[in-house]
């Protein structure tokens, strides 16, 4: 269908997308079937929208990020996962069982409560802490086209200040 | 003794090891001296095989994985490890005093205590929390041909649910 | 100017800085505005040299690996963050209020108390376990020739057992 490169345009959620300058060169198909996400790409920086519903939530974005990988035409390489927020991060863990995703959320929420005796005024200091425990980036590996997981896990986004209009961005790398 | 390329198989641990497709395409030596790990490759995706033998230990993987690189033929580039489990992670700590692993280990269970008011079923809710917090990738970068570890550092497979058998992956890119 | 290789030597400025010979494979400009931190660099791996002031500290280095990055005329790629002790670590986090800093700095001291039934016996058990939470790596993205970071983003260099003269390993990688 789609004979060369397209802009998928995601709704360019102001505040943090000054990163976005979207000229796609390879073929993104259509990520119909994920309502919490749209895509974009600068070469091969793919930028994914996602919706957060709730403060405290991770969001299973795998098949969107298999997505992009299957539709590079990578064989064998990277792929670099890095969230441009500091109240948000990105974690892999099991994506068979929600309630693992559930306990997780409420681990961190009772580690690092909303309400405590944090100096930054906004009312989010344990959303910023949570960040960096979990993390900003991860690196999962690809081969014969296909993200390398293990069978259980599966790539969370990781919402610790939500509901919001947030980005993933992904960036492929073949072998040299 | 080895003249060129050699599939080195890993016992195949079944459960999450779907991934492997054992096709090596570079010269890996012998891996010995080292009872807890075993070998395979897919190009330059390596798989360490991890046995380890409590609920929670940090494993200390370095000797294996700098064999990998040694191996290799790579001088300058990066060692992507990655870990296909869901209760189990990478970390980077001293590996000259074993009780700072010992120190880590029992600081993440009272933390993060195996029992808990937890909704996951399966009893192992902690584990899955211990690895999102320690994270499943890592990235080591390579010069010389030599792993580039500071003085005390060593690489820990960190299990959460053992005893098992596990897999750490090794991906190894040379600079482009 | 510069027709091949150079060593660029900082002065070892103010309250923070010192030493680090090398031989620069590729050309670095001056990183004048920096007292805290001075430079070197083989082939694409670069060592930042990092003193911090305090036992523990998130302290902003976004500046000198940017500054890296922008003498490196990479325009697409990676950046590898590594951090090659056993009692600091690598975060990516909010810099525009300084007070995130502070309170991720006090949650971590909450969490993991300086003193405690450690086994360790050099009295920084503490800092090993914060470093190992943290992380020792990180992937930041570059595209236009500048890190691709989140609106309120900053690279934080983690002490965990200061003050100390810390190194901070930067290793670019174009696109392949």
């Amino acid at each position: 269908m789609l004979a060369s490169a397209f802009v998928i345009l995601a709704s360019a959620a102001a505040e943090e997308s000054a990163f976005l300058r979207l000229a796609c060169t390879f073929q993104l198909l259509t990520l119909s079937p994920y309502p919490c996400l749209s895509l974009s790409s600068v070469a091969s920086l793919i930028t994914l929208e996602v919706k957060t519903s709730r403060r405290t939530l991770l969001l299973n974005v795998t098949p969107e990020v298999q997505q992009i990988v299957s539709s590079s035409a990578i064989a064998s390489g990277v792929c670099h996962l890095y969230v441009p927020h500091t109240t948000a991060g990105i974690t892999i863990n099991e994506a068979d069982d929600p309630d693992v995703a559930r306990d997780i959320e409420a681990t961190l929420d009772r580690l690092i409560p909303h309400k405590g005796p944090y100096k930054h005024a906004e009312g989010n200091a344990d959303s910023h802490i949570k960040a960096s425990l979990v993390g900003s980036s991860a690196t999962v590996l690809i081969d014969n086209g296909r993200l390398v997981l293990g069978r259980w896990q599966g790539i969370f986004f990781c919402e610790f200040d939500g509901p919001r209009s947030r980005h993933l961005l992904v960036k492929l790398a073949h072998d040299p």
